[in-house]
């Protein structure tokens, strides 16, 4: 697949994409947060090719989302734990689980559900909140140049430190 | 690719990438976000081939994220727009980009920076919060069986409605 140079420089979606845009890698992220560490596990979990399983685990070595080590004894397991750079992307993993709930039911109901432990109560929906905490709804936000902004992307966006008027695209809300 | 029963069952990730977990797809979302709206404009944006574009923008309207018209006149253009399942992935894609920021900058700084359009000022980071709004570290968060919880999930990882002790697997933090 071919990448264009403006879809590198966009933004950094393209670049997570690159670590977690795949669909057993992904899988196996919601296994590690659901506490799964042992191969024998995710591969028993998931139901993934052994070979793939390797790979798609070596490449969460390999990007710094997941750890390796080998457990004492002969033959111990290998076991793989979260990184905080993996922990870091739970967010993003939570919201996009929400989403599926809300939208992909398919009439039914989640199976699932993320609470807090303490409490046992549901946690919220994930939002986009304003610097102070404010939930904002898609039609108030607005993209801007950021400080690693190519010339086309200022161009398109606008300079970091344009005014609120300056021209610029918001998302459709 | 074969999917197992278990990976449609335990959680709504898998079917949330059936809809978005391909690359082009959300590079396409991101654009809608961004403002895009033109089938010429997406192609210009995103430098992908028009056969897979035409492909991944049916798909998105099959799936009920994008509606597509067609501009009036001789020869209008298709316009494409964010349906309220679609604007409502905004969280997850935020998260995504900020973690995609602060993970992967490779010594760069933010291509674009996601603001409020009546302050100026950028949104916080995208977090997993309480039902009362604190925020919350993923080792207080804990999986449990939701109400379409099959009988494997409810072994798994207990029932909706048990006491915060009951066994369950809580996220690694």
């Amino acid at each position: 697949m071919r990448r264009s140079p403006q879809e590198s420089q966009v933004c950094s979606i393209a670049r997570a994409l690159g670590e977690l845009g795949e669909r057993w890698t992904l899988l196996i992220l919601r296994e590690a947060y659901f506490g799964t560490r042992q191969f024998t596990e995710f591969h028993r979990r998931l139901g993934v090719a052994r070979n793939i399983l390797t790979a798609r685990l070596n490449g969460l070595v390999k990007a710094g989302i997941l750890t390796r080590a080998v457990a004492p004894g002969r033959g111990g397991p290998r076991v793989y734990r979260l990184t905080d750079k993996g922990r870091d992307a739970l967010p993003a993993f939570v919201a996009l689980m929400q989403w599926g709930d809300r939208w992909l039911d398919e009439g039914r109901e989640a199976p699932v559900i993320i609470v807090e432990a303490a409490t046992g109560r549901p946690i919220e929906a994930v939002c986009v909140r304003a610097g102070d905490g404010r939930p904002l709804a898609p039609r108030e936000l607005r993209v801007i140049a950021g400080p690693g902004a190519s010339a086309e992307i200022r161009q398109r966006f606008g300079a970091a430190d344009a005014a609120p008027s300056a021209k610029a695209s918001p998302p459709r809300g």
